[in-house]
């Protein structure tokens, strides 16, 4: 059965891949999992019908004949689960690839999501430029000990797993700050990321969505 | 084998089971799993022995035989896995189980640890005051959200799971705010949680450590 994913129909990110439908299709492409996408524009994901599906009104979800998902991490850790290929075989190697989601997710996210909140819904507020240095520094303290952990590795324990793909996707919001530039390591590591076939598959489709929605 | 869980020497919440231990020592009373605890200082926490075992220099971690993981969200899991009582058996119902585990770690968290630090990093500082209702109502859009969600059902998908006990802990930390309050089915909701003979275990446990600590 083929799963079906929501996005947004115009990402506000321009199409850079920021937004959170390219973490699930890098998921799926990683796996090969054929998918198909329902767009929705930011009135209908406030609506009851996504609601039912999304209890917060965000992209993606995922739907799977019965099943229905939200969140990012849950949807990746589904494919994993289902799918050979993101997690390793063995019990602990596998605990340790999830605890790099969770990590990427609660961890290493929420710090960078406040310098998306002091630039955009913050960004126009007297106190602006004097805290920005605050919170980049807050990040960095995240990006320091990340670094640190992953030295000369290529990926964060043993073979690319989902806990790669979930850090990634979340250290590419650091890119255009400058921020991620500071640690050569972690910027290798984004870049190794952004290197695989299955990450350029979807970064070249939610792209695609966003050009035929700027252009049509 | 009994693992072995890390918890503050001396929590900065003065015992109020705000730490993260106490959601590993939940999970670990609701599965009947037996655990030591070694307890560290903030100096400790940021040593080389402590960051091997937790890159980000934080509490909790686990540690069982050669297994050694960090993350609150993984560690629960990992017990949810191991153990009857955390995650249903029934396959769609325990990957839904999974989705309020990541939906309380990274939707709902991140606005509440906010406010958390703009009362304690940022509570000094010119913007302070005038900040912080901004802060406060990007929580209540995500509490309206999850208020509208649980309706009258005691909790958020069928019989308590892993997912309950991450979203009750992680609204805990509102509590004294005030806008936990201000839902009145989400403030029963934690109080169901709180109210779970493994919860008050767990309470206690980490109310015992920060006594001893304080009258020692």
């Amino acid at each position: 059965m083929t799963p079906t994913i929501t996005a947004f129909e115009r990402s506000p990110d321009g199409g850079r891949g920021l937004a959170r439908d390219t973490r699930v299709r890098w998921a799926l492409e990683e796996v090969g999992q054929a998918y198909e996408v329902r767009l929705v524009s930011f009135h209908a994901m406030k609506e009851p019908a996504h609601l039912a599906l999304h209890p917060f009104g965000q992209i993606p979800t995922y739907e799977e004949g019965d099943l229905a998902l939200f969140e990012t991490g849950s949807i990746v850790f589904h494919l994993a689960q289902r799918h050979a290929g993101l997690l390793p075989d063995d019990a602990g190697a596998r605990a340790r690839a999830i605890t790099w989601m969770f990590a990427a997710l609660n961890t290493v996210e929420p710090a960078i999501l406040d310098l998306v909140i002091a630039r955009i819904l913050e960004g126009d507020k007297p106190w602006s430029r004097e805290r920005l240095p605050l919170v980049q520094d807050r990040i960095r303290e995240r990006m320091k000990q990340l670094s640190a952990r992953l030295g000369d590795a290529d990926w964060l324990d043993g073979a690319f797993s989902a806990g790669d793909l979930m850090m990634v996707s979340v250290l590419l919001r650091l890119k255009t700050s400058g921020i991620l530039g500071e640690y050569p390591n972690l910027s290798a590591y984004v870049a190794r990321g952004e290197a695989r076939p299955a990450f350029r598959r979807a970064f070249d489709a939610q792209l695609a969505v966003f050009t035929a929605a700027s252009t049509g």
